[in-house]
């Protein structure tokens, strides 16, 4: 009997028999070589032993750290692998920026897998940093980390057979990748004909829109993400279709989420939870996803990399060890240095002044203006309102008293694209501004608050910084600035999860106490995005969204 | 609603979510476009809709007919898909047989899929027509038609870490290809060490057998063949582990198995009389493979190609109609000619006389001589015996009383490398003699008989027909001569399958009459497989299989 490098006894989670054995498991230089009693250098011993968790479908982004701090974060908790789709990034800095995300892949023994974004960008009503066409898309596609072509978008483009997008997916199936689908309350015709082309989702609420397309053959990726959890909602389909048709992802998580809950780990401790089989839940995360994406790990058998999670109890998903290729401190292993720089410098606008964020009434004479106001609804849902508003000297201005803000988009990607103007109500902020260059998907730099003045602090902070999300407290003449320098693409922070986290909660703090509600500073960041109902803002202007087009601010 | 070509309605057998619901299936242009009602130029109606089947592992050369005329004979069963192994034609054609049978393929709306052959030649202690290389396998596998290597044989290759074995298995995971097992028996450390190398195996023959492999993450065949049918002694796994990982095979079904009761569709049917969820067995011979392989159809939704079986009643398997993308009576449809001509001219040795089979006796003038005798024992395993047999003018005699018939083995791929001579007891033969150039797995030819002239006769007539199975009975001075020619490689006839089951029965019953047992004309197809315990005989002369080497007749 040949000797091993190491020994690991256990409590198997055996995903492919979906039954708990007792079982010796040996791996030799990375690999498990036999599920049975070998001699060895060394022996491990755990309560239970699952293969390391998968998430289905991240982006890493929201978690405002590299991809290598994010695996160093999540590795110890048992989450080995990620299908990450870098979008953000994408609408950023385009084919480079995914190209600089697989670079970052390597500096981490998260087995990070990607998708590559298939919509940057989201739409042409504002102005972002890049343009992933089908050529670009087909040239990522052939990078050896790529398992996918990530979530596709535009529904009107699919089903009306738009070339350009076409093009993408059959790229991507000339390639046998995965394609994923992005289809929140689509059904019918609609959904029937999307799943011609996508193999998977992971935007379904209800159980109903879940079961119909599992009906049509839609893998369904149950998400337990921050500002979207849909997992107790959807998990009784267990009770109604077999398992290995579900996967766990969560999609978007950010960085007090994953660093007081976890990432993946805890959807999988959540589904137990909720009443889910414990080895079913490990499937969901593991070999299921796996066979998603035709992934070589995700199971504990011979042949398979010795990806294991050693834990002292499996619901409550308490960590011991994790190995990675059997190495049983993976996150302290020295990795090559990367071979390309952190995307940085890629704030790129001319230092704004009060008078260039404010909106200049249409007559200068007139002592009020009606505007139309993006009115925060639910989470980041918003509505349509209309406030009347003071002109002073030609210009109108803001009503905090009543919560109705100016906001402004400033285009940052160095195209002199221009800013968007307008008003927002429901953030609750008293005074001060506040702002933040991660506003998807175009990445531009959104501002808001009490005053065109510190707006103006806060953008142009924003943007000595190199990006990030900034508060600003007006302080006599001057004013205090707070804020997370996010230099990587203006997105992320090289810094340990860790630390981001301590000075998010710093700078939430410091928001809240303006009178911002506690998720302001993340509904902020989604005001930009001009495919989510009803009014929106980018640099180009106000958008209807139901009307796909800009409306202007002002009511005449 | 874009009207589509075809819309079936009907109790969909949904493989994706294990249930049975009525739906309609809309069909456009081959493909299924949608599971809702749409306007269409022609409906039908159907009381059970069902994916077609696919057999996982099948050797369609043990049909006696080509591809093309196996799958005329199967689709109208439901069959639309296979993955064969074309291991037969492969022994005789080397990688010439292999791309033969892609070619062939292209003849039949069925949709073969292949592995290619990873064991040519089984040994070294027979000559054979050809070699399979790692160079020779590793071109194959480039075949848009391959999906799997072949089932790996030789054991002590695989864990013995043999060269030339693992660069095929490396070949074939380069390419993201399946590779087959082939582990009758094996369990404990062996089976550790092959499953790290193996993905799936259909050599169970005990539940006990195949739960072990299946706990190491085996994907598990039920094998519904014709001399080995283990489907019933299996079938309980449903019971014990997720049937996601298990498929129906029928590996080597005869002309007989196959008109009678069909192919993988008597698995299907046979699993359901077994007590199997007919739904599940249905994902057994769809889903299931379909995920072993890789393969875009199997299931039934939007996207995946309109390949159904329209039944009268699932549980019997009725069936009512079968449409291959969407064609609805796809054997009619007319195909383009092969590119190539059948391979045939395969039986090359010159002709022989009876002296050439005799076997002379060591010492001329001795009257007996006492030989070692391949004894049948049951089904194709044979034992060790001895017998004494009369010496006439210096030739050992056999002795058709005792049921001790003389057996020759000429080689027939015209490289004049000899013939083997020895005696075979078991066979009921009382006079005449049976030949077949069908002899696993070289594939010489193999005759036995009460007398060496008729022998001869038979070997002489086969390699006049180039190839088949042949039966004489000496008639006065003359004899009478029954034959089924296979000229396609001396193994496949081009005629329909129905043809040759009648020629096939026809040839039995006078084999029958002259003693021979029911099988034994299957039961002559494997005496030379050197592979299979105790004795065989190749062209080199007697082999005893335990000690893997060559041993003489005579015992001296």
């Amino acid at each position: 009997m040949s000797r091993v490098d190491t020994l690991v006894r256990g409590t198997l989670v055996n995903v492919n028999t979906g039954v708990l054995e007792d079982r010796a498991i040996a791996i030799d230089d990375g690999e498990i070589v036999a599920l049975e009693e070998r001699p060895a250098d060394r022996e491990l011993e755990a309560e239970y032993v699952a293969p390391g968790l998968i998430d289905a479908h991240v982006h890493v982004e929201s978690s405002m750290v590299t991809v290598a701090q994010y695996g160093e974060a999540m590795v110890p908790r048992g989450v080995t692998s990620i299908v990450h789709d870098p979008h953000e990034i994408a609408n950023v800095l385009g084919a480079d920026g995914v190209r600089a995300a697989f670079d970052d892949a390597r500096q981490t023994p998260l087995k990070v897998r990607f998708g590559v974004p298939s919509s940057v960008p989201a739409s042409t009503l504002q102005d972002g940093g890049a343009t992933l066409d089908a050529d670009a898309v087909a040239s990522l596609l052939d990078h050896e980390l790529v398992v996918a072509l990530a979530e596709v978008m535009d529904l009107p483009a699919l089903v009306g057979g738009d070339e350009d997008l076409h093009a993408k997916i059959e790229a991507a199936r000339e390639r046998d990748l995965t394609v994923d689908g992005h289809l929140p309350r689509v059904s019918g015709s609609d959904l029937q004909e999307a799943a011609r082309f996508l193999d998977n989702d992971h935007e379904s609420i209800t159980r109903t829109e879940a079961r119909e397309k599992i009906d049509l053959g839609f893998r369904v990726y149950l998400r337990e993400g921050s500002s979207t959890k849909n997992l107790a909602d959807l998990v009784g389909l267990v009770d109604d279709v077999p398992t290995r048709r579900l996967s766990l992802c969560t999609d978007d998580r950010d960085v007090v989420d994953l660093v007081e809950n976890g990432g993946v780990d805890f959807a999988v401790r959540k589904a137990i939870d909720e009443g889910v089989d414990p080895v079913e839940a490990v499937q969901m995360a593991t070999l299921n996803t796996a066979e998603s994406y035709d992934l070589p790990f995700g199971r504990i058998e011979p042949g398979a990399p010795a990806d294991l999670v050693l834990l002292e109890d499996l619901e409550s998903w308490r960590v011991e060890h994790v190995l990675v290729d059997g190495d049983i401190d993976p996150t302290a292993t020295e990795r090559d240095p990367p071979s390309t720089a952190l995307s940085t410098g890629t704030v790129d606008f001319e230092p704004v002044t009060a008078a260039d964020l404010a909106l200049a009434a249409p007559a200068s004479t007139a002592e009020r203006a009606e505007v139309r106001v993006i009115d925060l609804v639910e989470g980041i849902q918003t509505g349509r309102a209309e406030a009347s508003l003071p002109v002073v000297d030609g210009t109108i201005h803001p009503a905090p008293d009543e919560d109705v803000l100016p906001i402004a988009v400033v285009e940052r990607h160095g195209t002199d694209a221009g800013i968007g103007r307008g008003f927002v109500s429901g953030l609750g902020l008293e005074r001060g501004a506040i702002g933040s260059t991660v506003a998807h998907d175009a990445h531009n730099c959104v501002v808001a608050g009490a005053s065109y003045d510190t707006m103006a602090r806060v953008a142009n902070h924003l943007r000595d910084v190199d990006g990030g999300i900034a508060v600003c407290e007006p302080d006599g003449d001057g004013a205090e600035m707070s804020s997370i320098p996010l230099p990587v693409a203006g997105l992320m922070s090289d810094d340990p999860l860790a630390a981001v986290y301590e000075r998010f909660k710093a700078v939430t703090d410091r928001a809240e106490a303006l009178g911002l509600d506690r998720h302001g500073l993340m509904t902020l960041s989604f005001l930009a995005l001009e495919v989510i109902p009803e009014y929106r803002l980018t640099n180009r202007g106000l958008v209807d969204v139901e009307r796909w087009d800009h409306v202007d601010v002002v009511i005449e």
